[in-house]
């Protein structure tokens, strides 16, 4: 369990969210019993600060409302299904490492969570993806349109509430980082059906869409926290370093599945343009992997047959594509690690600290 | 020619625009040799008011550059075959009524361009639209996911403009007019395929999707003008008025079309949710009409047959509802013209009387 732990306590699905003062108790028994003592102090702490803020931006979340229209519906449904608000926790956190998580802090977080959901609402439509957070993805109960608008919406809707906690920078940086997630989705779809991917490409992807708003979160909160310059500086370069290390240990739990599953995941994603650092690692290693999955690209989804699957599964194992990653992603927490010993000593550091390891340790 | 030349005067298509002052000049000459001299003059005043402005505004457009991806591609395809302008040259002539076209005022006439471009480039997604400025849609060319990512492109880069003007409350009121927009677009959304709409359903979507951004617009550039609170107010009395009436007028000029493809056309557009003003009116006093649409529309695309857009064109023209919708529209003209005596009278008053004006003289 260790720090691993951490991520699954702040799932705030509705179910989760009714029960989290007794989940977030027996874990930190768990850790006592286990003599995990320095997790259990944490996850403790970790409760005492953020118990009562998850709530509040879990209310603040329930008003994006549900109906009365498709729109409304979509982005009522996929906010409603969960997720693990890790970019609400960090702007929270944050926060508390300076004046604490004020209604402009709580405002940001909200914001972060629904900046994501927006792209979600978009990305599952330009993906045709059915699924998302274990149930049907919101396009497929009401449509894509209704997708396209809830998206728009929930944009507005963040944007509203960065504009409200009055941030004069925070404001600036949140629209450069909108900028900055589209001009990477915008990569990303140009690439698609294509294997000529360097490590250089997928990192400017990852950087550009997953890390920029984790950066920004934890800038964000330091903001509205009263942290100065250089404490945010250092709060946004450990949002860099833990964005991407998240991303890449997404892309090695998905390689750690069943291979067979893994080889069809692989040649879904290339043709939806998404290439995985494992998937890359392995391009790099064996250049035969590179002209077979062209070969099997150029012909068409008919051509992503199982033999092909295997040849990429095979070649990521062989080459040790997950340890590579995982390794990276370690190495990436690291500095990060070193980058907050640059904000206060506070609990809430610790709390950061251990966020940032779970990422790596995390097996989900 | 009249009044109704002042719209085409603003096409700035790329044609267009390596053309304007000869185009401008023979208009003015035309008019002054029918004798149209307060047209001639006006026409003239527009020119020396907006000469270079729309130049300039066509410039900033450009920086919406072409390539590397498609996402790019299709934002400056669609910017680049022109359209009107008409909402930059509501911010342009909002700020000449004050201390003039500024940089700010600049940034925020390209701001509600960008706009009103992003809601066209997922409007044609959600309603597969092929044709768009007497061109293949972006989406066409490009794929819907190209068009979803510009649309969301654009909108950032509209506020990053609003952002820069630094003017506190035309950046409130920006994010406040998106999200009526996309409170109208789920409105109309909800209601496609349905017959069951009143007047009151009809204007609440033409406020919240056309009127809300020249509303704004107005607004914006009397703003950057440095005009006071009252004359802001007078301007957005305008802008709402005004943008109902160019959208009822875009109505009333399509019914005004061929009726066999009128017909065909109010289906197409009530399978999308769309409802126009003289079908409004039609439905209001043809109750028949309710009822033969409804049945059409429950059995179908099959059943949107020749038969039933006839009964639709014959009952439209049967009522006057195309005559109807005039008279609302230069009833709102009227209003705004009222709305405009409460703003300096300079010669950027009289030009956008003469915009007014052209909305409802305007044949295409």
């Amino acid at each position: 369990m260790k720090t691993g732990a951490l991520l699954s306590v702040v799932d705030t699905s509705t179910a989760a969210l009714a029960s989290r003062e007794p989940v977030l108790g027996s874990l930190e028994r768990v850790a006592s019993a286990r003599g995990l003592d320095s997790d259990a102090e944490r996850i403790g702490e970790l409760r005492t600060f953020l118990a009562h803020d998850l709530v509040d931006i879990e209310k603040d979340l329930e008003t994006i409302e549900r109906g009365p229209t498709p729109m409304h519906e979509s982005a009522h449904h996929l906010i409603g299904m969960g997720g693990k608000r890790l970019r609400p926790m960090c702007v929270a956190l944050a926060s508390k490492l300076g004046t604490g998580f004020s209604a402009a802090a709580r405002d940001l977080a909200v914001a972060a969570e629904l900046v994501h959901s927006a792209t979600l609402l978009h990305d599952d439509v330009v993906d045709m993806g059915d699924k998302r957070r274990g149930a049907p993805a919101a396009r497929v109960l009401w449509g894509n349109a209704a997708s396209i608008f809830a998206g728009d919406w929930l944009l507005v809707e963040a944007l509203v509430r960065v504009r409200r906690a009055r941030l004069s920078d925070v404001l600036d940086r949140a629209l450069g980082v909108l900028a900055e997630m589209l001009e990477a989705e915008a990569l990303q779809l140009a690439r698609r059906g294509s294997v000529d991917v360097t490590m250089d490409d997928y990192l400017k992807v990852v950087v550009g869409k997953t890390a920029s708003l984790f950066r920004w979160a934890l800038f964000a909160g330091g903001r509205a926290g009263g942290l100065d310059d250089a404490q945010c500086a250092a709060l946004e370069e450990v949002g860099s370093k833990v964005g991407v290390a998240f991303q890449v240990i997404d892309d090695v739990l998905d390689v750690e599945g069943d291979p067979a599953v893994l080889g069809k995941g692989v040649l879904g994603d290339l043709a939806e343009g998404k290439t995985t650092y494992p998937l890359i690692v392995a391009l790099e290693r064996a250049p035969a992997l590179r002209t077979e999955l062209e070969r099997a690209l150029a012909g068409g989804e008919a051509h992503l047959d199982d033999r092909v699957a295997k040849i990429a599964a095979h070649a990521m194992l062989e080459v040790g594509a997950a340890a590579e990653g995982r390794a990276y992603a370690e190495r990436l927490v690291g500095e990060a690690m070193t980058a907050l010993g640059r904000v206060p000593d506070k609990p809430a550091r610790r709390a950061l600290e251990s966020v940032a390891r779970s990422i790596v340790t995390r097996r989900s």
